[in-house]
Parts: C-alpha cells; sequence; structure tokens
C-alpha cells in the first residue's frame, strides 16, 4: 500500500487469472485454451503483415474487422460491431458505458469472477442472484429492479447454458437496461442471442477470439448489439486508448473469422471429446454438469477437489479449482485433445478406484 | 444519445487521434510515425512467435519484456516496469491509479490533448497551466497544490523539452503527489527522468515504442519508477484486462529493445533530417519551434496555417493544425525520409514564395 495510490487503486481486489505456468511437459487444462491451435490462414495472414508497416498505427476503428465479423453473422451491420483487446476490454468498457447507472447490476453468485471487480473499479453497485442447487439461471429472478443485467451463456465455470426463449424472456421484460450476454464459449454447443438483437436494442452479446477461434494469445474479443449501444461503447472506449487492437491482432481476426472450415472442424472435434470425457468420467462416479462450453464442471461424491486437483498436479496435469463457497468441490476441466483427455482419465483412474 | 449510456459515455468528449487515411501515395507527416521502419530483428522475432502457441494466453506479467526493459536501462529493475497496450493505456492506468485524488492534476494548457480526456472518464479535477508565450513550461508554476502533475517531455505538440534539473526541481518540491512525465518523444534528444526514478519515488516515466522503435502499429508502452507506483498501476491494470500485450506483440517490443544498433541508427537520422528541414523552413520564412521531438512545430508569419495544410493536402502531403486557442496559427510535421522533407519544403517553396 503507497500514499501515492489512489483510493480506487488502494480498494480495489484485482482479478487473478488463470495460473500461466513457464513450464512445459504439462497437460494444461486450467484456462479454457483451445487445443487445436487456430486457422493456419489467421497465422498466414500474420505473417503477410509483419512488415515495415508495423511502423504505422492500425486504423482505430477496426473497419476491416467490423466487416469481416458482420459478414461472418449475415443480418449484422458493421456499425452494430464493437472491437476490443479481447473480451475482457469489451466487459470493461461494457460495465463503464452502459451498466453504470443507479441501481445495481444483478449477475449470478456463481459465475465470471471478473464482474465484481469490474464493479469495484468504477464505483457500480451489484447484486448476485443465487444460482439454483443444480447451478440453474431462473429468467424470473431477473425480473426485478437493475441497472443492468450480465452473465455468460453458457455461464463460467458451470458450462450450463440458457435457451435463447429465457433470453428473449430477460431482454423483454428489461426494456430500460442493458442485457449483456457474455458469450465467450456459446461456439461449443449454446445458442447465440445475436439471433435476437435486431429486436432488442436493449441486448448486447460479447464474444472473444480466444476459445472457439484459438487465439488466446492474440487478445481479440468483440461485442454485437444495437449501434446505439456501440456507439456507447465507442465513446468510452476513445476515452482510454484509441488503437487497442494492433495490426497483427486486426489481420489475424480478420482471417480467422473468414476461415469458417477451420472453426467448424475444430469446435466439433471439442465437442466430441467432450462428450467421451464426460462420459468416461461418469464411469468414475464423477458427477458432471451438462456443459455446453470447451470445458467441464465436475465433481466426485468421494473426493476432496482441491485433493483431486493436487493429485493431477503431481502427474503434470493442471486443472482449476476454485476455493469459493458453493463450489469448493468442483473443478473446472478445459476439454483438450482426445489424447490429453485419455491421460486425465487415466490419472483419474488411479487417484479415485 | 441513448438512454442506455451511462453518465460517463453522455458526458465524455473522446479523444480524437490523428487521421489514418486509407489513401497510398500520401507523404505523410500527421501522426509522428517513424519513416525507417522497426528493427528487423523484431520482425523475425515475430514471425518466429506466430505459431499453433498462438492459441495459448500470453503471460499476464510481460515478464520477459519487463527484464529487457530494465536490462536496457541499467539500474532499473523489473518491478520498476509497467507495460501495457501503448503508452496510452499507460496513461489511462496512471490516472485512474496514480492521480486521482482530492486536488486537481496540474498539466500544460497546451499539451496532449488526451490529458483532459483521461480526466473527464475518471472523474478527476484538472487545472491547466499557460506555457510562456514561447511555449516553454516554467518550473515553479508546479509548485501549488495539486494531486499529481503530468506533461510530455519534450512537450506535445510544441517539441521543447524540459533539462533534467527542472523535472528534478519539480519531483523534489513535489515529494506528496506523483509527477508523470510522459517521454513518448524523449529518444530524439531531450533527457529522460528514469535516471531520477531511484531518487524520488512519486515520480514515473511514460514511454512508447510508437516513436523511437518504430512500431506504432504494434501497441507497446511502458512505465518505470518506484516498484509501489508500479504495483498500484498493476492493481489498476489486473482489476481492467489482465492480459493486455497479445504474444507478438511481447516477442516484437523485446527483440526491438535489444536491437540498440537500429534504434541509434534509425533515431539518428532522424535527428539528423530534423535539424536539415529546420534550416529549410526557416529559409522560407517559416518560425520553428527548437524541437527534440521526431516533429516540428512551426507556423509562417504571413501565412494562415489552416490554409496552409489545405495546400499540402492537395499536393498530396498530410500534416497536423490543430483548431485550438493559441496554437491555430502553427502545424505540428512529423520528420519523415530526407525525401519526403524534401517533397515538403519543395510543396512549401511553391505555396510561400
Amino acid at each position: 500500500m503507497s500514499r501515492y495510490w489512489s483510493e480506487t487503486a488502494r480498494s480495489l481486489t484485482p482479478y487473478v487469472p488463470g495460473e500461466q505456468p513457464k513450464l512445459s511437459n504439462l497437460v494444461k487444462l486450467n484456462t479454457n485454451e483451445n487445443p487445436y491451435g487456430p486457422s493456419p490462414k489467421a497465422l498466414a495472414a500474420i505473417r503477410n503483415a509483419t512488415n515495415e508497416d508495423l511502423r504505422l498505427y492500425p486504423d482505430p476503428e477496426g473497419s476491416r474487422l467490423r466487416a469481416a465479423i458482420a459478414a461472418n453473422f449475415g443480418n449484422i451491420a458493421p456499425e452494430q460491431v464493437f472491437v476490443g483487446n479481447s473480451s475482457d476490454e469489451v466487459l470493461a468498457h461494457v460495465f463503464l458505458a452502459l451498466l453504470k447507472h443507479g441501481q445495481p447490476v444483478l449477475f449470478p453468485d456463481i459465475t465470471y469472477s471478473f464482474y465484481p471487480v469490474y464493479c469495484q473499479r468504477y464505483g457500480i453497485a451489484y447484486e448476485t442472484i443465487p444460482l439454483t442447487d443444480r447451478f440453474e439461471i431462473r429468467r424470473d429472478d431477473y425480473l426485478r429492479a437493475n441497472g443492468g443485467i450480465i452473465f455468460p451463456n453458457p455461464n463460467a465455470p458451470t458450462g450450463r447454458a440458457l435457451p435463447l426463449t429465457d433470453i428473449r424472456h430477460i431482454a423483454a421484460r428489461n426494456p430500460d437496461s442493458v442485457v449483456v450476454i457474455d458469450e465467450a464459449y456459446v461456439d461449443f454447443g449454446a445458442e447465440s442471442a445475436i439471433a435476437l438483437v435486431n429486436e432488442y436494442p436493449n441486448l448486447l452479446a460479447v464474444h472473444t477470439l480466444s476459445k472457439s477461434r484459438s487465439l488466446a494469445g492474440l487478445r481479440v474479443g468483440y461485442a454485437i448489439g444495437d449501434a446505439q449501444l456501440i456507439e456507447g461503447l465507442s465513446r468510452v472506449k476513445n476515452s482510454f486508448n484509441s488503437y487497442p487492437l494492433d495490426r497483427l491482432a486486426l489481420a489475424g481476426a480478420c482471417a480467422a473469422i473468414e476461415d469458417r472450415e477451420w472453426f467448424e472442424r475444430t469446435r466439433q472435434a471439442v465437442i466430441q471429446t467432450r462428450g467421451r470425457l464426460t462420459a468416461d468420467l461418469e464411469n468414475l462416479g464423477f458427477e458432471v454438469i451438462p456443459s455446453t462450453a470447451n470445458f467441464i464442471f465436475t465433481r466426485h461424491p468421494r473426493h476432496d477437489a482441491a485433493e483431486l486437483a493436487q493429485q493431477l498436479r503431481r502427474r503434470n496435469i493442471i486443472v482449476r479449482h476454485f476455493r469459493q463457497p458453493r463450489i469448493e468441490q468442483y473443478l473446472r476441466i478445459t476439454i483438450g485433445t482426445q489424447e490429453q483427455c485419455n491421460l486425465l482419465v487415466a490419472a483419474f483412474r488411479e487417484i479415485v478406484l
């Protein structure tokens, strides 16, 4: 603590990202990275942009990328797309631009742990709404007075998704506040709210290229919604950093979005492996929450989760464990390659049987 | 204006970056880009990092880059280095973490126009201190009550530098507040306050790789100061975006910092061209403010600046003109290659003679 720190800097509890160990030889299933690598076309586009034009500023509007994203979804205009340095940065701007109002923001008690950090940073009141005992979001819990609503769909770290009818219900019954659906994991089997944004001017969907496009190392995210919501985000972004996306990120992201074949093939592979891993773990006595994400959330009725994580680590496998009420007996496990998942299952077999 | 915008989003006047025209064939002297291109070693390092590891998150701490920057300066430890997505992002965090206190922040009336935008964004009071008629910062003007002090050295858009003795004076006489020296242009001939940060725990120097490292397209900046100031910045950064620097930016920035030979050669070339351009313009009757930056700030006693900028544009040369009191008769002109500067001088010769 320093006397030079502002009250904000003093009072914050910063977000703690998942561990990024510098060891190789690890089966790294702790931060929901995609095991298949990015589109080769994205890598080629980056190499192609690695030239002396890096002396020049990038396009501050990211116009080409916004057009590529809009085209990918069909009935979306580029003015309905906001791009940023990861979905975390996009979310940071969303909180300041669209969720800071008089009433508290609502989000689930078990959810992405960055949300309360954003609220602290910007001095936004919030209320957490308990998930059901089966970790479900109940749509009618979100019909109380609020300054905005946000949750991931599928939710993190549970992996459970809400159907589009429930999203519609929440957006329609909250016409005065912005409803943000954080769709970081949506491409692994849930329904995207982008299908509804032309109907509900208060609905915003946030995406990342870190998961289904396998570009966690490139830092690109975006939001899609009514053009007025996007303009609000742009205003706030342009009071922070004019060019958060560098030339290489813009080039790589465009190519990744446009390579639909790679996207389809790799996400289907993840979905398939998730199915097998779920069955394998259930055979070992694990309870697995139904997942539409690239991870599963699971517990074993006879083994302590922290202890399981420890035992895995001794075998060079890392998964994520949250020391947090209600979920301290669960592990969040990223879907790796089939081979990695086989190693995980073999390790669990030794540990739990 | 939308009812979904927060009070902050409504009340902001966003920063307007210099124009990034999509036309080629322009002599682009409007946004202070380096004409020589980045270090070939930086380009090679980026190509080398363009592989399937992009599926993995980057190091959130940027440890290797911080070590490279520290080593570059000698008596600086990695804990004294904060890295971010451009010096603009670094400055945004500086305002929230270190300059938001009860008293107003002080900065010059003519300076980087992003400062008041940051203040608006974070609700920070500020007071502008007039430069002298010759656009000088008077050190004793900064000895009044304040919540922090910030100015570029050399100042933008004037190009005028303050000697280190004056920086020392300001830091020493303001032990209770943070003094931020924005050194975006320092490598083109001014003295860096990094030499003083081990003496003054309230002194912070902010750098960018956009200018003297010719990497405006890569978005990397950093701050150097006491480890406690850096920790305050990290707390605030980790409440915004854990990984603002992607893997390619980290790799390219490291290599650029380590290639001292390219850095020396290209900055000396800019300094040399600046000297010739200054002489050439003075021969045409221009008044040129003494510059230690990679741009000059100049006016012609018999020609309106906006009109001059227009005339240049018709000849495919763009420079920056600010419609702002006190400086509306000046042009800010980036130092291009000698060839580009010759084209500029030839155009001016047609226009003013």
